[in-house]
């Protein structure tokens, strides 16, 4: 079937946004708007899509789940730190995040450096996850080639089956990244979206208002 | 208010992938799972992150919505040619696209390069536009710093009160990705994944299931 996708077009009418109103910290003003995403029951709000970039210079985009976020320590995560992903951050700790929740026509764009979190970190957030999750971190070579779902599935079982507690694996666990540029996206009317980007100078958060 | 992130986890059972029932062809592929997003009334079933990559090697992503897929062109969207994105092009045209559909607990991952398309192509398309879009990307310095709202809003005044239909800016348009890389993620529980990843070799389409 093929649909013309270029009448698929809605108009923003919810919210506005007023640079006056936003908060002085961009982590403070996410906060808010991540509750408003839960509140509001948007589908996976901490859904994320984390831009890296290859040795090539490639983008690539994939979504993981934001665990944790502070002004201190910027926005957590946790993955295979030999992915796609792990392997790219290695050669260059520049990310990107977004979050989209179409429900609140609303968008955060934020830049940053990412880097590891401490291991002691890593393994209490692994001692917390149900143990499925914990098998499935400790089975999959991620982001490598394997022949089959089965042989994914028979590793996994042999494993589910040991009785003893699971540690985390050495190259399983958190990243942070502490953001030097964040970006709110409230759609409006006429396509006239409000933008309102927060970028770290001197140690402070500079506000200024973007065209849309 | 702070709340705690780390619980919110979903476990996905709705479907599974197999690679042997996936189309011979990823964007026929993808076309089906377009479909299925529009079908099952997700949320902006268009909408896709753009991942590109600044002079300095930092990634941005940002929401775009998809205006025409098919096979030989591959993936099109419309923006300003001076925003940030259009910027990062001019220098770096590898770019990535991410479609995340919570709903059916699917993903849509591709990575390609990016051309602008024919002016007659992004004519058309901007004809086809509702007068307030078309005046939205005539007076708007996307990306640019602005005073305020009521600056924005007068431009746009100034231009909706003349009478004269308006034509596409020269700064305005189309681009389209052709791909060399999609996956197909499908989530499933216990955090096992089915990821399918269809790469480009030697003229033909390559399938391969990843490690989630």
């Amino acid at each position: 079937m093929n649909r013309d996708l270029s009448y698929i077009r809605q108009d923003f009418t919810k919210e506005e946004l007023d640079e006056n109103k936003l908060s002085q910290h961009p982590v403070t003003q996410f906060k808010l708007w991540l509750n408003d995403a839960i509140d509001n029951k948007e589908l996976e709000p901490t859904a994320m899509t984390l831009s890296t970039v290859s040795p090539k210079g490639i983008p690539s985009g994939r979504i993981v789940l934001l665990k944790k976020v502070d002004a201190e320590e910027g926005f957590r995560f946790f993955t295979n730190y030999e992915s796609k992903k792990g392997l790219h951050l290695k050669e260059n700790n520049y990310a990107a995040l977004n979050f989209f929740w179409p429900g609140l026509e609303r968008q955060v764009r934020i830049e940053g450096t990412i880097e590891k979190i401490l291991e002691a970190e890593s393994d209490e957030y692994f001692k917390s996850r149900p143990k499925d999750s914990q098998v499935g971190a400790t089975i999959s070579p991620q982001s490598q080639v394997i022949n089959s779902r089965e042989e994914l599935e028979s590793w996994f079982e042999d494993v589910q089956n040991e009785k003893k507690e699971l540690s985390r694996p050495v190259n399983w666990g958190g990243y942070t990244l502490r953001p030097f540029e964040i970006e709110f996206w409230q759609g409006r009317a006429g396509r006239l979206h409000d933008r309102i980007r927060y970028t770290l100078t001197d140690g402070s958060w500079l506000k200024e208002r973007l065209a849309p």
